[in-house]
């Protein structure tokens, strides 16, 4: 899977205790598919190797010439990354060792000099940091956008009359407007939480190390908070090191908000669009069909919303079970909260582009919710009737309640 | 459990369909102990029946002799509540009910007024929207009296030495302080996400009915809302609906913080405990013997604490799984809600106040601790040393490795 | 809480390690509430103590009237217990301890001995064992009597013709008999797996001691093993104390069958009695009213039993993860194994139960079944009628679909 | 992704309703990477597909001609899916698809008949059967082989002393032996759970169509019951239906007591292998090294094996949620029960793969394990030398507990 360009820089873990190598099976075991993930986030690992060579030249690791050599170099990377040109392999496991190696073989001593003053640890914990800010706020955008839709089919079908029902059975009046309505709210509400999730988790942990600092090295911490653009420097080494995981789940939990709501959505819609209900429809190029069952219209794509929305509480609750069985310390277990993260972020944000697609394209049969207001939705506005002429609710009811068994 | 004074309203409710009666099976099922746990919720359902009230005698439902005895009558309750007086009935089913029929029996019409604009839905909205906003700030303030315990020894311990520990090994140089620091920081956050939860959830449902309000009688909702002191109206009466449960969720989401903390700190004692390692120690009065083996000292408490950060997250686990199988309106399921809300609550604030009484016991085992300062700690001192005379980071590294290897 | 016979055996554990008494803090939090689970538990203590006496006499540790009058102090233990008058008090802890005392109140030394040989490990261990083994049984009993049930209403209604859905919408011809004998089909197979469990579990943990037997102490593990009709005794000491919780785990994951299972038809009858589907309904005195509406019939009965499922869930996933985060030897945690198993096991006996009285009182609409068999059910018979005559199924099924984008 | 071969095949879904094609957004959110897991499990539907056409051929759908061709067209699938050349495009979105086309392209009338009397639906099913049966029985062989090398070990470790801990604390005296002999217990319990699973799984879905079977077209269904050698046929269609994800979920379980047991496992090692502990260890070529710390030697095989324990429990409760939010009859949410599958399966297998490969490499350190049997281990046996020389248990615990008071 190596380019030409970092082929050469297979198998040189210079981490590995073993001479012999390490046995097949462990290192497939323990490596996994990891790499494939790092690959997604090298960005973020390069905008926070940036910020960490300016720290080191600012210290006096990196001459000024050093420093430009190491930006240069840290962008080809990511060009070539753009272009999908440049691949982590297996054997150098993570985007960390890719670079170093990158920049050793093409630029010396600079390669050798830039992971002075980190770990791989506190280099996963900025970058996995950084993907975490850059997509809370992407979903902020996108819960705002789907919100406007959804203000705008609210305010447009605020008269359209539609049944409330409680216990699946029709209960008193409502109209598609306060249904719709009901899901904008709810994603204003998400804003919110996005939005503290993000002040949380905007703290640098880069500095920290593998948790503990370096007691014989201090570094100028406040220089790459500032570089990335954080609010705070996370201060504790080894609350660094805690919230590796500890954070993914917090920004998991937030992000599930969106999934349990469109997936709440999906219940709706499902309901609404059985041709017994048929409150609801969309185009038919939402719509799929049936191999055996050519007259079929399914709107398959809210089975897979509700069904994505447990996919994505299977990720948040992995990466609570995983960080909960811990203490302090980095351990290898941490690893596997990569990939939830990845693909819980990705599940989210498609799930929420495809929303904002399917609002504007809502189809309300007005006609068949017209019939659908009948007689019995209107009995509290009777009961009420006679609240308003001075009968107490209870007598008022109890009276409602005997003319209709009655009738 | 009926007491004197509300015994004769068992077996009232007013909303049964069937003149026979439920089958005592499903009503078995269905109210389950549901009761139970609106008898601790009840003081919230007063404090929203009250603000009702007052809004009942501004819209001139009530006159201002009838708001008086009301409120009279809804003192008194409280009164018996807190005097274990007022018992629910598993036949009255709610608090809701119960209330009624005291203010029915003691007040005659006043009761029967009682219930006018609202329905259970929005009565249990609101009595748990003011318990979950009470305890969050209850934990807000527990986990910072914690988190000032901790601040204590922290900076008490700040230069008793500790191994900082990776995959279980020894790492690098740590102290105790960074060690109880890194949790003072914790519980800092955690402060800021139980803020952020409270300021979405403090919104006022009560108005919203059945969940689609009720059109032939408007209510004046911003009342309550200022007489509760909430921030806000929660509009859209359905989405008021969809925040049953949806919310109780957020809530359990923000305390699980605490008790993730909580189970990791246990995790770090446990082995810490350990007498292999043996850097901490508690009071004899804090640990439990042995039946078999009277030499041992257990830290039961650590194990409790851990384990119960299983047991919370399937509270929260639990809500969130009845939630996410619904759509809009109201369905019973969402009753089942409330247990794991109210003992989920129990068990956070429980492990909190312990926590407190633990940290300033904490018995630091400082002579085992300098002890354990063992030399291989201090590698990546080595390391840095040669960096600071002007090596390359990696150069370093293998050179201090290479003489490792030799020693 | 305690009765006279056995309140002065209050607070005297004599496990207790530190002179001056546990930390209340402490005691509440690490004892709980599991009194109240051994006081369900305890006629299986009783059972075990008495196998166990029985072996302590052919070891000669008991003669054979201290055997007889041990004998009859369990009984005694076991007719109060029937009578509610043997309290387990938070101060003892557990039954075990509640026994002993008992024992030694009443009959001296015969108490002092019925420990030997045993731990309070083992004594939980083989009492919870018992514990579960009877209720597989129970429920097995209860999956068969529902089976048959169904199977009546299934041979019924083979005939009554019912539209077949996928994906929320008419696909295929069906009929209540062939939907109700898919549930009769699971309800069997679940059968099996009881069984299965049962088999698994079926073996005697007693004389395990602490989880490690005694070493200058051997027992005749075989005595109880026949004594209590187990199917082999669980040999190795460290895997009968590996399988407390790990057992249970087991134990619900089979009974989880049977709440899917449940709450999977629960969904199937709320959508079928929903006014626009009403396909099938139930008596009036199954059904609940509403406060506000008095014209609904809800089936809440469904949807707690739909939202039971998840409870259930959240119960056996609690265990899991409690047992998942262990190692060898006894923790403390397992101790909070045991509510989720007692409530489990409950939640499930209450819903089959609850079950076996709603299939019989199962209402089937007839004519509006017969309404809903529209002809675009019955397409892919066209389908077959022209494979029938030769064509390929392919090209039939294209010939059919062009013909219906025609209509 | 397509091959020279089938690359013709691609976009010609014969079931989609829309004229314009799926909305982009909506195709990639419904198919997503199935079609990766179907090129998994294709052999499977190959393997069911031979059995389909030899009862279509007994029925007379195919001449014996046809039959021959078909088989030998599924073959040369099968051929080519073992040398990567069959490839299944996100356009032909699943395997059944890919194998209709193929034959239909190079087989012409064949391939239009080989649909004949089923769906995707039966077709899905079968082939996750048949995967599932496979892998229970490798699964099975998998676990026997790693109990029969912990026996062996179990055997040369018996006397080996190592102290029994409970509550983390030295408890009494166990061994090496003890210790290992549990796990092997475990395992051969499990291989009795999976045998169960097996036979409940084990019956024919083939021929249930979409789940309702075809009213005018009755298959001979025993004959692909016996061509597939299950072992009895899954009579009722609705039922065959039900059981899709459901039977994955109980294959889950099963699976999952490897999981939790080789995480406990990880567990043992963690704590053992500490340089604290030290009872255990692993030849270098298993553990891997530190980038900062060249010292150390660390254990990440076990931390990603009690890492992976949580994955594998969020696969298996993926699918669970996902089934229980359903009732009867196909919808799409299913279709997402198939990655947590196939994904889960593999974890399972390797981790059991990799333990075999660890068990036989155990080191046990001999020397520190003698040193830890300290005096404390050995206090209960104290309490049984007087309980044999006639002191009552409770007598006699109590005077050694007082000896030890005053040590």
């Amino acid at each position: 899977m190596a380019t030409p360009k970092n082929k050469g820089a297979a198998n040189r873990k210079v981490w590995q205790v073993s001479a012999g190598g390490l046995h097949p099976l462990v290192e497939a075991y323990t490596v996994g598919e990891d790499h494939l993930f790092d690959q997604e986030l090298l960005p973020y690992d390069i905008e926070a190797s940036m910020a960490h060579a300016e720290m080191l030249a600012s210290m006096g690791i990196l001459s000024e010439e050093e420093l430009r050599r190491a930006k240069e170099g840290l962008l080809r990377i990511f060009e070539m990354w753009e272009n999908g040109d440049f691949l982590i392999s297996q054997e150098q496991e993570d985007g960390h060792t890719a670079i170093e190696q990158f920049l050793t073989d093409e630029y010396g001593e600079i390669g050798k000099k830039i992971h002075t003053g980190r770990s791989r640890n506190d280099q996963s914990l900025v970058m996995i940091r950084l993907f975490m800010r850059a997509n809370l706020r992407y979903v902020r955008e996108l819960t705002a956008e789907l919100g406007s839709r959804l203000e705008e089919r609210t305010t447009e079908t605020q008269s359209v009359p539609m049944p409330g029902y409680t216990h699946m059975q029709k209960a008193m009046p409502a109209s598609v407007g306060m249904w719709l309505g009901s899901y904008r709210e709810a994603f204003s509400d998400i804003g919110l939480l996005l939005a503290a999730t993000e002040k949380v988790i905007d703290q640098n942990p880069l500095g920290s190390a593998s948790g503990f600092g370096i007691g014989n090295f201090p570094l100028q911490r406040d220089l790459t908070t500032r570089a990335l653009k954080f609010k705070r420097t996370q201060e504790n080494p080894m609350y660094c090191g805690f919230s590796r995981g500890y954070f993914e789940n917090l920004v998991l939990q937030a992000l599930s908000q969106v999934m349990i709501v469109c997936g709440r959505f999906a219940n709706d819609m499902l309901l609404f669009t059985t041709a017994e209900f048929n409150f609801l429809s969309l185009p038919a190029n939402f719509t799929t069909g049936s191999s055996i069952m050519p007259q079929k219209r399914n709107y398959d794509v809210f089975e897979i919303m509700r069904g994505n929305a447990k996919v994505f509480h299977s990720y948040q609750a992995q990466v609570q079970e995983i960080v909960s069985a811990l203490g302090s310390g980095y351990q290898r277990d941490l690893q596997l909260t990569k990939r939830p993260l990845v693909e819980g972020v990705a599940l989210c944000t498609e799930t929420l582009v495809l929303m904002a697609d399917i609002i504007p394209a809502l189809q309300v049969q007005k006609d068949v919710l017209k019939r659908a207001m009948t007689k019995d939705l209107f009995v509290t506005n009777e009961v009420y009737d006679l609240v308003k002429k001075g009968k107490s609710f209870r007598d008022a009811y109890v009276e409602v309640k005997k003319k209709l068994g009655k009738r």
